[in-house]
Parts: structure tokens; C-alpha cells; sequence
């Protein structure tokens, strides 16, 4: 497999894609709120969204476009989820949908909706529409168009999110860039994140639908911020087949090399929205090895990303290996504490029974200072590891989620 | 069936119980931490502990012990947990319960022992003990001698907590009284709580088997604070048998008259807990109703009361419905968006698709200010309901579980 190259533009990196990004007041004056994606001509299409049985009108709407197969135009707001609106809400997805689908003069049934924000309230259409037209005017390939589309998908995220990679195929530079949001309510089956993925890649659609789900799997369902699961989650793979590579139509080689690119800008978006978790101090990187089965390695990892009292020790800089350990065994995993490591990097805090002395402490505490480290749990009773990414919960991150306005 | 009576004297309120608390400096110079319960004579007995696989030493060391049957003395201690000690930390379980045991004159298969606090560090049996024969010289059955227990077992509770009722059964008056710890990692089944219950019932192990079972899953298993689930939790219940009832043997109106007086000294202790959840401001009583199921009853409202994003909402006074809403749809519970009605106390805030305006968010403010209220939601899908009594998240929890210290 050819070597994977990290490159700049985010959404637009990959060729036959524009983006733009304005601010039309949805909710507040003075920022971007309304993003547009643009290809050059329809492209091959894969989607996956929201499991919550509440899901939001462009969830709705999506799900039923997106059977097409084929998708043109992104059209998304932050400032209102359009989520428990009823008809209306749907209404509104669909209106949307068909006036952006007249200005861009593509065909209604290849524009995507997406929203993000307050649920509850209705769109404000004609703020949205003269956004949309606004950003119309404005659509370019260059990162400072993808910025600009990054920015107006923000809600309580402090940074835009972009990733790009390429790959060699047959030959060909394929190349993969993506934008995402969401920084709370993120876990499982990523929750409130909306993520657009696009790539110059000529592949069929089944094999499109195939790498999102492995994609995926190692990446957005890899994240927990707090364990919600929000209404609105969206994640779009548009392929416009500009490379000219050998369309892939198959596993092998090149979908190999297509997956390897796929899966870096996801892990990258996945890993950059746990750093940017509502008031995170650190990001963890949660591995569980040694599991009986791999169920039991994503119950433990999973239990011990969620846990707020684990959390709460990482914001205090505590390698508080009991609370893990608590975790791990109300996770369902089989677990023998006797039998079992936990590590904060590479020091150890607990060992098969053994528990940190004054000395061990001392090294425990240096890790814990860092930004970002990984909580390794070693439950020795089989072969079978998982990871999962996440962050502490820190005082701000009550103070974001008590102040936000309902 | 006759009319419960609150009644004071917590876990000596029962005919033929003793309490004492002292301190012993198992953790912390200058509070109470080890506590003593001895029954006048050997008791029947019934014990739930926690589901946890990574479970105490003194929990694997009661599972066993309490198989007999009859228990005549509890010795409790705060400021460690005893757990993930190992081999050690079974053995010293096993004799403090062998020197209680010899230090009141009562078999060493009739001693339970409870630990609570810091996992992962040996019990320093010098003081444990020392502290236990202080306790042992001043046991008595007053109110205070019972609050002197009480305290002995607090950690990050910041009350002690305690109840009683009484009943009458067959023209004899039945006490049930009791004691309880547990401010975090409280749910499910009953985590880091120790509660320890005495009555002077004339029972058979069956019945007092079957009572604590049905006034578990109405009190302490509906308990939700942050939930993580501890190594430790342990409720006992003793019966003395000194009321001097017909023994109650079967089903019937004794039975139902003692089950009433349980499960109310149970839920009055289950609601201490949340109320006095780790930095909790509000205490919040969820009901979910018109569910298709009592398990989708059950699941919409834990999801809920678990919601970290629903829990900063009422911290911060946020009549947030669509935080609610969606903590539902994640739930796995059938839920239609545009069916639901949300209500704070008896004020709605979301009906069927209606959102609360201004005049009725009016209303919301007044509720969202009150110490305690109650969220209902109604899911107009069938005739079945399920209450979790919870808390808030505030930025306390996070100081507190930040700054408790491995």
C-alpha cells in the first residue's frame, strides 16, 4: 500500500469541490452559520446518521434523498437543530433543499440538508435562504473557502475542524478532505456531529457505503464526550471521480489504499472533536487489551470513557486507576483485579495487585500534567483490544451546558 | 392495612439494636469512621451487595458469611474501601470480623463487615481494630448513638441519613429502621451506598428475602447520581424478631404491612441519597409515563436521569425539554417526537410538538428556581410508568471528584 500524504483544503482538497461559509444571524449577529458544499457534477453518495428515535427533520429528509444514490450539494446552519418542529420542520428541510437546488441549478434530489443547534425552534427561512444565496455567490476551492464552510458548522466547538490525506492509486493521487462539528453530546454512533467527507476517488457506490462503515467504526463511534447522542448526527462521503483512477469496484489493493486515506481524515476529525469536547482539559486515549473478546474490549474501553468519575480525575490530574477499575467491572467485561495492569503512557499505577508507591506517583503525576495521554488497561485473559477517544469533564464543561439557553 | 408511622431513632429505632460511631483516624483525624450495629441476639438476616465484578474484599467476604443466615453485629468503616487488596485485604476482612466477633461475645459467622472510601489501599487494622473496641465500649440505643453511626459511615456525603417507620401488625407495633452512605457513583443497583437496615419483625429469611428484593427495586435501584457503580455496596437488613408479631410467613396483610414500612424507610433513605448528591443543587424525581412498556418505562427514564447534558440543564435552571427529549430517543424506547408531552412539575414545557412560548417559559422559571421538582414525561403510548429519583450536575461534582485524592 502506497504511503498516505497529509494535505491542506479540508473539504475542497480533493478535486471538483467548492465551499463556502456566511453568517446570516440564525441565532447570534457576526458569525458564520450557513455553509454550502457544491461539486462540480453529481457524485457517488454514501451517508449515515442519527440512531436516536428522535431524529430532526433534515435527518428525515436526508434519509429518504440520499436513497438516490447521488448527491451534488450540502446545504447546513448551526444556530437551530430544526429537531421536534413536525411538519413544519419537514417543510421546511424539503423548501430549502429545492430553492438552494435552484440557485446552484442542480437537481432537487441531490441537495443534503443539515442542522445543528437549539432543538425546538423553527428554521428561520428567510435568513436561511438569503445565507444560502449569499454563500452561493461566494463558493471557491481554496482552505480559505473550506474555513470559512468549517466555521459556520461551529455551535459550542472552539475550533473549525479539517482534515485532508491523499494516496497513490494505480498511479493516480486520490485524495480525501473532510470538515466536521461537534464538540458535546458525542457517543455512541456519533452524536451531535455533523461530518462531510469528500473525495476525488472514482468508486462505486457499494464500495463508497463499504469504507464509510469501516471508516466509521474506527473513528466518530470511537469518541465519547459525555454519552449523549444527539438528534441530528450526519455524516456525508461525497466521490466525484475527478482522480481518474481505475474506478474501484471491488476489495484490493486500491480500495485498500482508499480506506487508508478515508480513515485518516476520520480518525483525524474524530480525534480533533474529543480534544474540542465541551470545556476539555485533556485528551484521553482509552485502550483496552488482554479482553476475552472484542465486546468485552469496547465494553471496558467504552465503560471507562463514560465513567464522569474517572473523568472527573483526569481533570484533576488524579491517575486514579481505582475508579477505572470500578469501570471496568460494571462495563459487563470479564475482569480479574488481580490479574490486571492500568497504565497512565507507560507507567504503571496498577499492577496485578500491586498499587503505585510515593516514587511510582512521582512519575504518574508528569504524565498527568500532559495535555493529552492514554489510559491503557491490560486485563490479561485474552487477545482482544479496543480504543476509544475521549476527554475529561471539567468545571467548564458545566458551565457551557448549564448557560446554553433553551 | 394500617397506617405507616414515621418514627425517630434510625437504625436503633427497632427493639433489640445497639449503634455506636467513633473515630478512629482511618483516613482523617477528627471525624467518626468506624461504626458498630449489634443485634441482642443472633438476627435473620438478608444481604444485597454489588454487581460489580471488581467487588470489595468485604463484600466477597459477606456474600459468604451471610449465607447462614443469622448476623448479630455489622462493623463499618469509612476512609478505605478495601478493594483491589487482594489476598491481604481478604484476610484482613475476615479478622476484624474474627476480633469483633470475640471482643462482643457473638460467633465470628454472625459478623458482617462494610468498608467504604480511597480503593486500592490496605485497611490499617491497628486503628480499624482499636477504633472497633472504642465502638464496642459505647454502644447504646438512643438517637444519638445511632447518629453517631451514621456519621461514622459518611465519605463525600455531606448529611447524615436515616429513617424510620413503624406499623402495626396484628395489634403489635413493627419498627423498621435505617442507615445509609452514598453520594456518587450511585446507580445502578445500588452503587457506593451502604445502607444497613434493622427491624424488630418476627419474619421468616423468605419472606425478609422477598421484602428486601421488592423494597430494593422501589428505592435504591431507582437512584441514579452520576452512574458509576462502586466495588463496595452492601445493604443489609436484620431482623430481631422483639416486636413480639404472629411470625409473618406467607403473603398477606402482615407481610403487606411490613413491606409498606420497608420500602418506606428504603425510598426515604434513596431519596436522602440523590437529594445529597455529590454537589447536587436540586433534587429531580423523573417519571416516564405512557410507555408501551415497563421496560421502555424504565430505560426512557434512566436515560434521563444519566444524561449529563439534561443534568447541567437544571443546574443551570434550563427548562430544557429537547435535552430530555433526546435522551429518550437514544434510550432504545419507542418514542414518537410529536406525541410527547414534557412537564416540569405540572407545568408542560413541550405537547406534541408545541413548544413552550414566552408566558409559559414564565411559568417553567418559577420550577426551574424551586430546590426540587419533578420531570414527567408522557409518552401517550401505553399504560406504563417508572420514577428514578436523580440530581444535578454542578460544577461542585466536578471540584469534588476532581480533588479526591488516589
Amino acid at each position: 500500500m502506497e504511503k498516505l500524504k497529509e494535505v491542506k483544503g479540508g473539504i475542497c482538497a480533493a478535486k471538483g469541490f467548492r465551499a463556502a461559509g456566511v453568517g446570516a444571524a440564525i441565532k447570534y449577529e457576526g458569525r458564520n452559520d450557513v455553509a454550502l458544499v457544491v461539486a462540480d457534477a453529481p457524485c457517488t453518495a454514501a451517508a449515515v446518521f442519527t440512531t436516536n428515535k428522535v431524529a430532526a427533520a433534515p435527518v428525515l429528509y436526508d434519509r429518504e434523498a440520499v436513497k438516490g444514490g447521488k448527491v451534488q450539494a450540502i446545504l447546513a446552519n448551526s444556530g437551530c437543530a430544526n429537531a421536534c418542529t413536525g411538519a413544519k420542520g419537514l417543510a421546511d428541510a424539503k423548501l430549502s433543499a429545492l430553492v438552494t437546488a435552484g440557485e446552484l441549478g442542480v437537481k432537487p434530489e441531490h441537495v443534503l440538508v443539515a442542522s445543528t443547534g437549539v432543538i425546538g425552534r423553527p428554521l428561520p427561512m428567510d435568513r436561511l435562504l438569503a445565507g444560502m444565496k449569499s454563500a452561493a455567490a461566494s463558493l471557491g476551492r481554496t482552505p480559505a473557502h473550506a474555513l470559512a464552510a468549517e466555521k459556520a458548522i461551529m455551535t459550542t466547538d472552539t475550533r473549525p475542524k479539517e482534515a485532508a490525506f491523499s494516496a497513490k492509486i494505480g498511479g493516480k493521487t486520490v485524495t480525501v478532505g473532510g470538515m466536521a462539528k461537534g464538540s458535546g453530546m458525542i457517543e455512541p454512533n456519533m452524536a451531535t456531529m455533523l461530518g462531510f467527507v469528500t473525495t476525488d476517488a472514482a468508486i462505486s457506490r457499494a464500495m463508497l457505503k463499504r469504507a464509510l462503515s469501516l471508516a466509521l467504526a474506527k473513528s466518530f463511534n470511537r469518541v465519547v464526550v459525555d454519552g449523549d447522542e444527539s438528534t441530528n448526527d450526519s455524516l456525508f462521503l461525497l466521490a466525484s471521480g475527478e482522480a481518474g483512477n481505475a474506478p474501484i469496484v471491488k476489495a484490493g489493493a486500491d480500495f485498500d489504499s482508499f480506506l487508508a486515506a478515508l480513515e485518516a481524515v476520520c480518525v483525524s476529525l474524530a480525534r480533533q472533536m474529543a480534544t474540542d469536547g465541551e470545556g476539555a482539559t485533556k485528551f484521553v486515549t482509552v485502550t483496552v487489551k488482554g479482553a476475552k473478546s472484542a465486546k468485552d474490549a469496547e465494553r471496558a474501553a467504552r465503560a471507562i470513557a463514560k465513567s464522569p468519575l474517572a473523568k472527573t480525575s483526569w481533570f484533576g490530574k488524579d491517575p486514579n486507576w481505582g475508579r477505572v477499575l470500578a469501570a471496568v467491572g460494571y462495563s459487563g467485561a470479564d475482569v480479574v483485579d488481580l490479574e490486571t495492569e492500568v497504565f497512565y503512557d507507560r507507567v504503571w499505577a496498577f499492577r496485578r495487585g500491586t498499587v503505585a508507591d510515593a516514587a511510582q506517583l512521582e512519575k504518574l503525576a508528569a504524565v498527568m500534567k500532559k495535555d493529552s495521554f492514554t489510559v491503557t488497561v491490560d486485563l490479561h485473559l485474552g487477545k482482544f483490544e479496543d480504543t476509544i477517544y475521549t476527554c475529561d469533564i471539567s468545571l467548564d464543561y458545566v458551565h457551557i451546558n448549564a448557560d446554553y439557553t433553551t
